[in-house]
């Protein structure tokens, strides 16, 4: 056909183009561009025309080329851990509504925990020139991001900081909460008090165990070594340690948690013994009310809002030096927390 | 400056371009371009000076512009109600890895139930040109999409049907699910159960209660208006639903809840109260397990494969006539669904 002949290179399905519409119009393409850009310079009669052919046609203009013409794509990316932990529904929601506020789609992914994976996203999402990135990071070393921050891309770390770079981050007070959640603890009596962690290379696992050693040298209690135990949050892993803090002769009387996959394993070990064991966990989790579990919460709307508010602040030229936002942590006690050692 | 003149439209940040780069290095743009793309007909040494520019200048290959020109952007959007609401998590997290898989990019965004934000979100995405679209449904009119899906833009609705037009859909059993759990409260010796659900204008939700007026029917129990409501799944709103069948002279001694948000507000509503009440609630909810709450339960991970695969497969070129998949619930008894009435 004609058709094929005057686009020689493959087309999306059979997606008109403006060339399309010019033909059945019988007008110029300029014109057809002039009335989809709502430009002057076309009769009403020849406007009517086009916008039969546009409907006949069902033509939509291309807003990925027009957006590249003009040098930014509306969209920003979005890098977190896991889209199905539950802790980044709240957060993911938050930084859509500011970017849907600022006519931005919103480009995410999940690291899995893995620093090359997080870093082949980023990557990707640069290579698809989003305006700006939300990173939670997997990875401890981003001057892969170097070149692309010089070239404009703003970029705002949350919940964990960003390696080897100055960035904007917006992060919760780990250490302050871990700090006062074990101090809660001991307030109730325990010195015999586990720390069951995420893995070691997450900046967040290591806050919240710094927090930890913090409140427990406060109450001048020495730690032993069988009482932390950091690593996956791997539910077989996570009971492991949990048995084995509560068994042998002198086991803990309490456990912090620390994060809500944690959390989730835990009680889970401590519903099936009799002895009661205090718990206290790091983040809320859904129901936790009901089931009287004392937690650390931390507010991932708040973090995912502030970040996306700060991404959009460097996009419209705010140029202060990268900002690191503290979000504050709040004991929430329901009970588990409260319970005296058995 | 004459880099400047030399691109008189506004360039995004200061990325460098391809002509940056051929300047740099002192060769035609032809040249970058063969070198960018691993096209013969370059010396080594013109090779290297043009790598030493791509170098310095932190030069990156525009992957829009790029996939543009193929016809693809190796990117599909997901359009669900809510991003913040865990039922959604594993089903994104399922998507994202199937796309992952297919080397493609999610762009995901919430409905918030209102169809207007749908089509309005839907049609961004259209415009970003996606390849394809996974859509859980707010509106129920998804005429505006035709010339989209004539055009190739490859569609499968998850969870809710399409609304008037013919497409892929993948669904649970909400009817059979439903019913089963109202079936498995009437096997425990209630017949005043109530039936607490989202919006009718929702397709889940009037299909689970047509699965309770199903069981109820089968057991020759009338049903009474004062037994059903349907409405947000506002905890307010939901509480005095569950309120009012539990008060009054008969009060009902069972309820179903329609949803996960619907059960959460449930639970709560029961734990105030003495007299127990039976409950059995559609989808499963995190911690469940540890309260016994009986469940209808649906895998939205495998809802969210399912329609990926569907997706890939269509965009790979299956010209089958839309397709409907049903996926299985499974009821989970674990106390509240199975207690005597009081």
């Amino acid at each position: 056909m004609a058709e094929t002949a005057r686009h020689p290179e493959p087309r999306y399905g059979n997606r008109p183009t403006m060339k399309d519409v010019a033909a059945r119009a019988g007008v110029g393409l300029k014109t057809v561009s002039r009335v989809v850009n709502s430009e002057p310079g076309v009769t009403p009669d020849t406007e009517r025309r086009v916008q039969e052919a546009i409907e006949a046609l069902g033509f939509r203009r291309n807003d990925s080329a027009r957006v590249l013409r003009k040098g930014r794509t509306a969209s920003i990316g979005l890098v977190l851990e896991d889209l199905a932990d539950p802790f980044y529904g709240p957060l993911s929601r938050a930084v859509e509504e500011v970017a849907r506020a600022h006519g931005a789609l919103l480009i995410n992914g999940s690291s899995a925990e893995d620093p090359e994976r997080e870093q082949e996203l980023v990557l990707a999402l640069c290579a698809r020139r989003v305006d700006g990135l939300i990173v939670i990071p997997a990875a401890d070393d981003h001057r892969y991001l170097e070149p692309e921050i010089k070239a404009g891309v703003a970029t705002v770390f949350v919940d964990r900081p960003a390696g080897q770079i100055q960035a904007d981050m917006v992060l919760s007070d780990s250490f302050g909460g871990a700090r006062e959640g074990v101090a809660h603890l001991i307030a109730h009596g325990h010195r015999r008090i586990g720390f069951i962690g995420d893995q070691p290379r997450i900046h967040t696992a290591t806050e919240r165990l710094r927090g930890y050693h913090a409140a427990m040298a406060e109450a001048g209690i020495t730690v032993e070594d069988s009482w932390v135990s950091l690593g996956s949050t791997d539910p077989g892993r996570v009971r492991a340690a949990a048995d084995a803090m509560l068994s042998g002769p002198e086991p803990v009387t309490a456990l912090f948690s620390g994060n809500n996959r944690v959390t989730v394993t835990v009680v889970r070990a401590l519903a099936d013994r009799e002895r009661p064991v205090a718990l206290v966990g790091f983040d809320d989790i859904e129901l936790a009310d009901l089931l009287g579990i004392t937690v650390v919460s931390q507010d991932a709307a708040a973090a995912g809002r502030t970040a996306a508010e700060h991404l959009f602040r460097r996009l419209d030229g705010a140029g202060h030096p990268p900002a690191r936002v503290e979000l504050p942590t709040r004991l929430i006690a329901r009970g588990s927390g409260e319970l005296p050692p058995a």
